[in-house]
């Protein structure tokens, strides 16, 4: 499948068979991440993939009530929970070196798009997840000091896939050289 | 190209040539942006295309001395700065409903990456940039308030592709249900 074609036709997946996903193309899923880009190489991500039903049913539990994907991450086969190392992405000789301080919100979303492209052109359906409670999770899944869980996904194949949301204009969100110029 | 080919063949380039880039190219690069997933399809991201060469040369002096990214940012045909909208990402009615706060970063991350696949699909290179006065280029920029420069990348065909630096193995970051399991 052309990049294009993935970026394009990618729909948030929030419903799910119960088929398992093959080792291969899991291998190839967590690669996306191994080879996304990131502050300075440093890699600052870490990845749960669970598989448990007992403990998708507690992250479940977590995510904001009428998220429907709360439904996605108890019936699919697997969850990726994306995690960053703390002081690492931003960060040069020890010192957050911009006005943003940790980069890791950015560099997780980095790998987390390579995640939903990666398992689109293998026919899964994926959505990022982050309106959940991220502390709770970390006591669940064991996470320890310096580690934050970021965002997660269900990861499987999709029951429906809903129409796109609309998108605003290209002509809306671009400009020229300075803001608001055209 | 395949989007798995382009997730593992992509590089950071941080040397171009002068070459223009076509017009139908760079409307799909800027779809790339369009269709990127974001919080509640709330789309926080701007783009500023800046071709305007004594703009790109006071763009290059504000990224951290030493960067290669500050050469290929005067030398290339068109920056693509990144904005994001405050006070979307990560909020319900108004109110930040993580311990993550504002989701821009996050949201920009997601948006940017399917830009450096897209391009690359065209043959051309890109780098996330994020190591720079962001303030300052608020300035030269013209940004009003409510809206941040978070990253930008040069854009064009590539003088050089270097070879990619050494990753984590997976095993070094992908765990099992809890952290530290295998």
């Amino acid at each position: 499948m052309d990049v294009i074609e993935a970026i394009k036709t990618r729909r948030s997946v929030r419903r799910f068979t119960g088929d398992p996903i093959p080792d291969d193309v899991m291998t190839d899923i967590l690669e996306a991440v191994q080879w996304a880009p990131s502050w300075a190489n440093t890699q600052c991500w870490e990845v749960i993939v669970v598989k448990d039903q007992a403990l998708r049913d507690r992250i479940a539990e977590e995510i904001m009530k009428g998220n429907p994907a709360s439904k996605g991450v108890a019936a699919c086969p697997a969850v990726l929970v994306m995690l960053a190392i703390e002081g690492q992405a931003g960060f040069y000789k020890g010192e957050a070196i911009s006005d943003k301080g940790d980069w890791y919100m950015y560099d997780i979303g980095v790998a987390m798009q390579n995640v939903t492209l990666a398992a689109w052109r293998h026919g899964l359906g994926t959505v990022h997840v982050g309106a959940m409670d991220a502390p709770g999770l970390e006591k669940i899944l064991e996470i320890p000091e310096g580690r934050r869980v970021v965002s997660l996904t269900p990861l499987g194949y999709p029951e429906k896939v809903g129409p796109a949301p609309p998108r605003k204009e290209i002509s809306e969100f671009v400009f020229t050289d300075t803001y608001g110029k055209k």
